[in-house]
């Protein structure tokens, strides 16, 4: 994409110089404006020519029947769950003596559109001269507001260049607009026939439109109202309401020099049981706010919101201005989807696209919630809270497959799980542990103690019990505690037995239950006598925990001196990857069956387990376990980069660490799956931080100290980051010879650096030490 | 269900002594009168109560679209198919003095329905005293013809036994009857909604009519003709044709002792291609030879036909009235559903019900064909003319999933594999193996070495290309030829490595190939260049199949001393059977995931490889693996019980063969599975046919020996049989003392009777020998 002649590589701004048909649905992803609780995708104000016009609503969906049905009634999923374009408000049409701007038409000499990291903003220029002779220039603006989360705004200005001008300006609103359907890419969403929304409510006065709609089967409400200001005297405007659509015509003359803007203010209120009129007044209300601050001071608003999140997040990173942009890129993704996500869990691609139906998944918890308790800790445990929340339906689904614990949605939008094919869904039981991985690193990094005592905990309990469940004693291995029939990171083996990372973390995960147990006991006796009653929790539980934890199974090939993936893995048949060229992924060409049995790796797996519970294994393992898997492994999905860059850096191979770092930071802005169309791939992509903080800068939170490895592969300067650790802010910044430390705030943090051990406090706030060169070995 | 106080234990006779509506749906399936090309349920001929309707017609099919979609487009299940009712042309409504007959009125004294085995004919009994105070006695008799095969007939009298009656008589053609769906058990028919059977032409004229329809999706027309003759004078008789149904109504008046016979016959005629008229045609040529015959003629041709039948195949057994009923039953099912099946192939279920979707599956050529080669061969040969005829359709759907060979269809109607749960399905590709199987023992019985030149040889070719493309060699065993994530016949273990029935029956796949080359080589030059032609065989791959035979890996636990069901299943937890208690089948209450990572058998699956390539396996070997298989197998499927009894009786296990024998003779008269209310299930029932004789008898053919155990339980007296052995007729007889062989016809036979050769010649057609006695050890 940003290969594409049409983009420029710019630090703070993604800029596409001129009109590129050929990637309108990619650009409609890349320039979405959301924050987190509304997105609009960057479809033209005039609708068309459009790819998928998309407006989302965190949490919103419809249901649709599945027809797949195995297992028993019992244990069935009745539907599925699928994100929906609602009503759209982006559009507004400009006519120019009576002729429809265009973007494919000749008369268009400019246009160019940029979305503005910095102040959160999308901006379209636009210089087309009409049929008639006159040539207008057109700025629009449009965001989606950090300060009134229900709210966006849009400001279009005409400026007439030459000769007068008859301006039609047409605002709408639109429900059930036809969305283009893919069927022979199973990663796009499932379509919806018909007519989803359902009208409820439907006005249209002077400037105000208000249109309600109720999905069809999940019976949600949704709100829109709009109103607008035209800073123009004597324009004639009309309200109107023709089969569906809302709308207001604004007509008016301007000579050469005369500008005129119209503004837009758009509010969605949506609700499973509130009454419409209730949405209706909720929805008046943000828009009276928006009317009265204007769109100047609301984008300043939104300015300030941002600079404050970069202040807390940036990464700079000198010397490769791509992986910069790609980086800031994909943290700004991080800031427009989960700011305002609160408790309803954040999408795989955001509020980007429909693409995966708009599901949830572990890339939360594995790879989001780590970066933003570095940065905004509250979203991170928002993003937690959304397990929380569903807690009470992952003990139920647990208990109608006939085990105890805490079994949580593979996929899902409402917390309910809804993949239906269980062994890439169900199977995947690895989730409980990443959950129960994240809530340790949110605590770990956060020192929210707190939080444990309000769910978190429980929620530990819940995933341990999980395990202890489906695990058992293999009398053939000595009784080390086995789990079986697993499906792991890498989709392309399933059911398969002790998987690696699964094991490992699963491990992890009832070690850790049972040390946070013991901590509350200790530090919070009343929180720990209630956690006992509420789970039913007794102590010979617990000690079952850590010696489960302790005999764990992890299976390693003496021979090759490697971990296998899984019991059977280095069994299987390598798998022809020449035969395939570089057509990928290949779940699009080959059959699962013909993939599971063989050597071929989606994404990381072993090496995630390398990554995540690192203090397992030792770096020659890790050195030998990368050299077999790296070359087999194939990178299907956008999760897959990072976990290399991190272990390559940690082995000392920082060119194949660089490597990698770049298709994290690039997998969105080159397009690199292949499917940019359906959405970002918000965790690939804000993984440039983890490439950077845990792979080169060698980052790992160990207890409380904060570890260092940084080296910097030879074309990167500089690099530098600040950390939220434990209420303190810790900036870093490493270049080929230094790395400095920094502390800002309060109290002592104690680090190492290359295992020399520092502590920065009050008295003694930084330190700089020498960057380890690069080279081999670490 | 003859458990069921209804119920009379007869030899050639199921018998119903009184209308029992808790087992309508039931008695409905054991009811069925069908000759493999037609089938009709037994339902009442007035249709009401009704538990579900069914007329159907081998290989006619509706698709359904299915929604579960997983892999690449390219290897995609577009659609699914299944059987249909068609329709209804049993329907013959009785009224008396105005009020109709309802079996579930108290006015019904005795109402009395027999299936005769020997006639091949229903007969119903039912004495009903009308409100108006007239009594009167049914028969009505009907029968799907033998002799013509499209052709049904039904012979209805009422005596009038006190009183005048006002008789009216109504029969009737219905399309499109509504089906009860049942969505809690997946063995049972996925549900059809909406008008399936689009009408294409409906006349009603005199005593004829004619019913022609063209199904929505898959475009098959049916055309049924009924015509009727009414013995009796002065009968007001009039045709009508309302919403949809044809009918024909009789009103006449008896007296006490008077009798009228309405006779009706019913012709069915299908096609894909053909028109409906010439369809219309065909069916009146059908119906006009019958009306000229009469039901009478077609009755005495009926049993004349099924005689011919029990003189080749019948089984005596004396001791066990209840395993005569049912063995014959199951024979009696065999003949109902292949003796006109032609090349389209027999479902699990008959035409008895709707299970499984009227589906073919490696039933037929497991389980049916040995029994068929050595009872009417003609009837094994076209079983697998069905396969012969979808071989393109195989090579093709190999390609796309990138194989070579032929990958036959696991669940099917038209050819087209139609699982759409690939697991369970494309998986299980021992289909290839037990199809080469089949062709083995086919053409090893009936001597017809004809077939191999007509597809049967190419069959072989490509079904050893596929587990030439589906193996491997395992350099960590030796280069051992493995296969990987396969499914097993034990569905309860799914997707997993060298699954020792699919290997051990690839070998044979792979070497039984080599050899048939070889073999026409030698004896048929000809054929043997033009199969190399046809299918680019290669001499040094017929050698490449001949080696991965002889290396085949065979998964065995060294320290137990028995063979593994796959490399994974030995390592698995216990299943707790205990908690589950009686409730079978598990698949109706337990997820998958929970038993495919569990040591618990669906069916039998090591034993059906002790069974079926039994000259692989010490005695010693069988004796611990029956041990251990046995008590964690469930029997889940019908086809479980048979490999028991076999091997049971094989190790000398004599009770527990007979206990497995009972479960194969009595599985649909007891109703075993719970399920026969949606059919019959043939291959299981049919299979007391090889518990008696390859389990008691111990028949094995062994190349040109007939190889014989005899041993009888102690229950039983006498066992006697015939064999089609290559064109002679071999009669066995087992008492407890002696066992008997006498030849019949020209040539000699070479026998084994515990391992003692004999041969019988037209010189020596006969010989005693003593029976082993029952006991522990062969």
């Amino acid at each position: 994409m940003i290969g594409h002649p049409a983009f420029a590589v710019e630090p703070w701004t993604l800029t596409e110089v001129a009109f590129s048909p050929e990637i309108l649905e990619q650009t409609e992803t890349l320039f979405t404006v959301s924050n987190g609780y509304l997105g609009l995708r960057g479809n033209l104000d005039e609708g068309e020519p459009v790819g998928q016009p998309g407006t989302y609503l965190n949490g919103f969906y419809e249901r649709r029947p599945t027809a797949f049905e195995q297992g028993p009634p019992s244990a069935r999923v009745p539907s599925n769950e699928t994100t929906l374009n609602v009503t759209d408000g982006k559009l507004i049409r400009l006519r120019v003596d009576g002729d429809p701007l265009d973007v494919r038409s000749e008369g268009v000499r400019r246009h160019v559109r940029v979305l503005d990291m910095a102040a959160a903003e999308l901006v379209r220029d636009v210089e087309w001269t009409a049929p008639s002779g006159a040539t207008v220039e057109i700025r629009s603006r449009r965001l989606v507001s950090f300060a009134l989360p229900e709210l966006a705004a849009i400001s279009y200005r005409i400026l007439v260049l030459e000769g007068d001008a008859e301006i039609e300006l047409t605002s709408s609103l639109v429900a059930n607009e036809s969305v283009q359907v893919r069927e022979d890419d199973p990663r796009a969403a499932a379509p919806l026939y018909g007519q989803v929304l359902l009208p409820r409510v439907a006005t249209a006065r002077g400037s105000r439109l208000v249109a309600g709609y109720t999905t069809r089967a999940s019976r949600l409400s949704v709100v829109t109202v709009a109103d607008h200001v035209l800073d123009a005297e004597g324009a004639a405007s009309d309200a109107f309401e023709e089969s569906g659509t809302l709308g207001v015509i604004y007509r008016l003359r301007l000579a050469a020099g005369e500008a005129v803007t119209l503004t837009k203010f758009l509010s969605y209120a949506w609700s499973a049981r509130g009454s419409i009129d209730a949405l209706v007044e909720a929805g008046q209300g943000v828009v009276d706010r928006a009317l009265a601050l204007g769109y100047d001071a609301l984008a300043e608003r939104q300015r300030d919101y941002a600079d404050a999140f970069w202040a807390r997040t940036d990464v700079v990173v000198e010397g490769d201005p791509e992986v910069q942009q790609g980086v800031r890129f994909g943290l700004f993704q991080l800031l427009q989807a989960t700011a305002h996500a609160k408790d309803l869990g954040v999408a795989a691609k955001g509020l980007t696209g429909q693409g995966y139906d708009g599901h949830r998944f572990w890339d939360s918890e594995t790879f989001l919630v780590p970066i933003l308790a570095h940065s905004t800790p509250a979203w991170a445990r928002d993003l937690l809270a959304f397990r929380l929340r569903t807690l009470d339906q992952a003990r139920a689904r647990a208990r109608s497959l006939e085990l105890r614990g805490a079994l949580f949605a593979w996929r899902t939008i409402s917390g309910e799980d809804v993949s239906s094919y269980f062994p890439e869904g169900l199977a995947a039981y690895h989730l409980a542990a990443d959950i129960a991985h994240a809530v340790e690193v949110y605590v770990g990094c956060s020192g929210d103690e707190e939080f444990l005592t309000q769910g978190g905990a429980a929620l530990l309990v819940e995933t341990a019990r999980l395990w202890m469940a489906l695990g058992h004693r293999d009398p053939e291995r000595a009784g080390a505690f086995c789990i079986d029939e697993v499906t792991g990171p890498d989709e392309y083996s399933a059911l398969v037995d002790n998987n690696l990372y699964t094991n490992v973390m699963a491990a992890r995960n009832l070690a850790g239950a049972a040390e946070v147990v013991a901590r509350l006991a200790r530090t919070r006796p009343e929180a720990h006598r209630a956690l006992v009653e509420s789970t039913g929790l007794g102590p010979e539980e617990v000690e079952g925990w850590e010696r489960a934890a302790a005999d764990v199974y992890l299976p390693y090939d003496e021979t090759r001196g490697i971990h296998a993936q899984d019991d059977a893995f280095l069994h299987h048949a390598p798998f022809d990857l020449a035969s395939f060229g570089g057509k990928r992924p290949l779940l699009l060409f080959v059959h699962p069956l013909a993939l599971y049995g063989r050597q071929v790796v989606k994404q990381a797996d072993v090496l995630l387990a390398l990554w995540l519970a690192g203090d397992r294994f030792s770096i020659e393992d890790k050195r030998r376990d990368f050299a077999y898997y790296e070359p087999i492994t194939v990178h299907d999905s956008s999760l897959s980069a990072v976990a290399h860059a991190v272990v390559a850096a940690e082995i000392g191979d920082l060119d194949t660490a660089f490597a990698y770092l770049r298709r994290c930071a690039l997998i969105d802005l080159d397009d690199l799956a292949d499917d940019v169309r359906d959405g970002v791939h918000l965790a690939g992509a804000a993984s440039g931080w983890s490439a950077l903080i845990e792979g080169l800068a060698g980052y790992r939170p160990r207890g409380e100290v904060a570890s260092f490895a940084p080296r910097l592969p030879a074309p990167l300067r500089r690099l530098a980051f600040p950390l939220a650790i434990r209420g303190a802010r810790l900036e870093v910044e490493v270049t080929a010879e230094r790395t400095r430390y920094r502390l800002v705030g309060e109290g002592t943090l104690r680090l190492e650096h290359h295992g020399t051990p520092v502590t920065l406090g009050p008295s003694h706030p930084e330190v700089g030490l020498p960057t380890l060169p690069a080279g081999p070995g670490p």
